[in-house]
């Protein structure tokens, strides 16, 4: 037993109850078979040395990389080939044994681990890469891949791939698709939906189903690739992406600005769309509390610049580098006249330009050192969204184990990742959040997960905003691509 | 009567039985009721003076723009609110009468009109506008609004419309949507299903479906907008949309080069991508006989440039003209440098800019006033883009009726329009190009129909490269949105 197993097995002590705390009412479904010995050995000779029965080896398939879930799989099945993947959900389906599809597992709504005891089907192992085409700029890899994989994959062709986020080091991007993840260039690059050419998936039945086309265009008949998108491994296992890889562009500008109000930040958002243009990449927002938690978590004393309510990151590329500096330039000069930001500093070079990406990319290892933390994504019209991180703040107020409240996020994209962290999970403070947060943001006709997924902690909020309709339109789909609901039961949809 | 149904009922004698040399074994489904007076009479009381009876009134509701169809409906029905919509379908959905929706009629696969008596659901009067909103960028319309329309209401806002295509002056939004248009830019924007956010939808059984949020951002439960997009009216219909704008570009740059061979379109088209970056806005290439028809139906005795085998069109965009001009200049002078252009010119204003356009917009032109045009949209791997335009050259040789075989189009997605033209219809060259070319394209695994959708013409090629699982899903999905099978029947799905 290594260091990371003792340490996951007392993990696994204090959070053995985490699932049950969070969702106390979710009881095992008896929709499912029970795994038997005969179950283990078909999938021994199917995938030999390649299955992980040993609860100490199982550990770390169970638990997610926040830790507020720890399922109690007895089974991970690690194959390697597409055929493997078909041969396992024709069994799984006939036998009606749950399965819980796993990548990365670094989701954060608890959807990429076992609630029970339904077997864990990493893709981990199905990680070739297959070809890059230069003409058409398309990428095709199977799914089991790592997302910085990838993007250095491309880099050699001067490509890369039009998705950034926190996790790239270890997510895969076959969850990336499964759960049309967002991150930090949609701006740029549009959703993720959006570059996905192509997919291969393996449906609840076995059955083969190739949409893997490399086509920018293709309209005929309904684009069946788009239900598995977003759609968090429910109606099917994607095993093969092609997906469209934009030029990387040699030259990148930074820019770090200081805002007094949030209207100011709306300024500087509109501003830069029309003075940077076709040079913007991403545009993030975060308040001062942030901006604190990331520096105690960096080990830094002063800010880049001077402290205020409200930060802006703007980041530009070219393939110029003189353009992308000159429009910074223009930008900040124009902004500065406007009154819309305060103070402001420019990256001078790359690591200038990497030290001020790592204020914001450290908010949420600052978060987690504060404590526990209760963490929302939501998208919400602009005008809305920093007001409900004052509303939440003083709900928070009288609660004294509360430590911060903070907002920051994707403000290009509408996206507010609103945080709350306490010393520890607390009850009292999750129920005066939730359902509250929700149905406050439903109200607003804003998306209670806006790039995370519903998983486990969020299914039961799907309703929110929906009407009886869509949500019986979503189950028919469910049932249509998987009638015995094998495919990572508990998730998405509502269930006692 | 005036002089347009004087010559539509002409048209109509000589097209009459257009539909049915194209599909001579299609006959009119028993599925459906006949259209009685009771039946009018309710209509008639749900749209006052907004329902068309009269033969020559019907009529340009009866044929599509390039003639290749003439439907028989007798009842034109013009809402102007989603109730009213409702109202119809629901009533059509009990009686089992079929329905054709139709937007600006501006389709080139026979999707727009109906086949027999469907009755035309005609959405130009749903045409407010609702609301541009200047910090998410997101335009909230009516799906009956004509896209310039639209252009022209963003633009005031310093906004533009993602999508640009040769019947922006006709097509409408509504209409754009339910086929997922392509046009010149989708290099820039990627495509029009990217940049829909929401999407009102009446279904078959009248109840209205809102899923239209303005969000960029939402994961909650299945996306299910994205069934009609590019669905061609065959799953519901669309009503009203949401739709991202980008800040439109002061300045636009336009270079017209030639090319050798097709080798070296695509040379250009690789040293563009990395070169122009984040400037690149579109980029066509045209051959020779295909500029030589857009020469003579503008009436232009030289052609912009030295003649050569092929064209490259290239487009930038940016908020800084300099930078626009500059980047022009390098690229073409690599371009040179590497052999890949041996000619070139660029535009210096404006009207330049136009001129040289109008070269690419009016290659269509040019075709029509040929003869008739048998038209095809593909979308294949590049390296086998202009073969197919040889294959076809050759194959067409010994057939005296054909005038002209040319190739041009979006060679930034692998787009190609395939023309052949000949002096009138003629079964002959028909049955050589199909299904020929469909067979040819399928095995490369391309797509025969890359932005114009299926409709009636190619509904039958529907299962070409698809497998039968497939196939089973999407009329699973038909018979779940759309049980009685009434939203515009013959089309999309393969039908005798």
């Amino acid at each position: 037993m290594n260091s990371w197993t003792i340490f996951l097995r007392r993990l696994s002590t204090s959070v053995s109850s985490s699932s049950s705390i969070r969702h106390p009412s979710l009881k095992r479904s008896p929709l499912y078979s029970t795994l038997t010995d005969k179950d283990v050995t078909f999938f021994e000779k199917l995938l030999p040395k390649r299955i992980v029965t040993d609860y100490d080896d199982c550990l770390p398939y169970n638990v997610d990389w926040i830790k507020t879930c720890h399922g109690q799989s007895k089974l991970v099945l690690r194959p390697k080939t597409v055929q493997e993947i078909s041969d396992i959900l024709r069994y799984c389906n006939e036998r009606k044994l749950a399965v819980c599809p796993q990548g990365g597992n670094t989701g954060l709504s608890g959807g990429s681990v076992p609630v029970f005891d339904e077997i864990v089907l990493s893709l981990s192992l199905l990680n070739r890469i297959h070809d890059f085409n230069q003409n058409s700029a398309v990428l095709t890899t199977e799914s089991g891949c790592v997302l910085q994989t990838l993007e250095k994959y491309v880099e050699q062709f001067g490509h890369t791939i039009p998705l950034d986020l926190g996790a790239k080091g270890s997510c895969h991007i076959g969850g990336n698709v499964a759960t049309n993840a967002g991150g930090l260039r949609v701006v740029r690059y549009g959703p993720l939906r959006a570059n996905i050419l192509g997919l291969e998936i393996v449906l609840a039945d076995g059955t083969i189903l190739d949409c893997l086309t490399q086509l920018r265009k293709d309209n005929t008949g309904y684009d069946l690739k788009q239900h598995f998108i977003g759609s968090e491994g429910t109606l099917g296992i994607i095993t093969q992406v092609s997906i469209l890889c934009p030029p990387k562009m040699s030259s990148v500008g930074l820019g770090f600005f200081s805002c007094e109000t949030f209207e100011d930040v709306l300024k500087v958002l509109r501003l830069a769309r029309h003075k940077l243009g076709e040079t913007l990449s991403a545009i993030e927002f975060m308040d001062n509390t942030s901006l604190k938690l990331s520096m105690r978590y960096l080990k830094k004393d002063s800010g880049p610049i001077k402290e205020s309510p409200f930060y802006v990151i703007i980041e530009t590329m070219s393939t110029s580098s003189e353009h992308c500096k000159n429009m910074m330039e223009l930008f900040s000069t124009k902004a500065l006249e406007d009154g819309c930001i305060t103070d402001g500093t420019l990256a001078q070079d790359l690591n200038q330009y990497s030290e001020l990406w790592a204020l914001r990319e450290s908010i949420s290892n600052g978060l987690v050192s504060d404590g526990y933390v209760f963490k929302y994504d939501f998208s919400l019209g602009l005008k809305h969204m920093y007001e409900l991180v004052e509303i939440t703040r003083k709900l928070m107020e009288p609660l004294k184990d509360v430590r911060n409240v903070t907002g920051f996020g994707h403000v290009g994209d509408g996206n507010l990742h609103l945080n709350v962290t306490t010393k520890e999970y607390s009850q009292t403070v999750k129920d005066v959040l939730e359902p509250f947060l929700y149905e406050w943001v439903s109200k607003q006709r804003g998306s209670i997960s806006a790039e995370h997924g519903l998983g486990l902690h969020k299914a039961k909020y799907l309703g929110l905003g929906k009407s009886l309709h869509a949500l019986d339109i979503m189950r028919n789909i469910k049932t249509l691509f998987d009638p015995n609901l094998i495919l990572n039961p508990y998730k998405l949809f509502p269930y006692k």
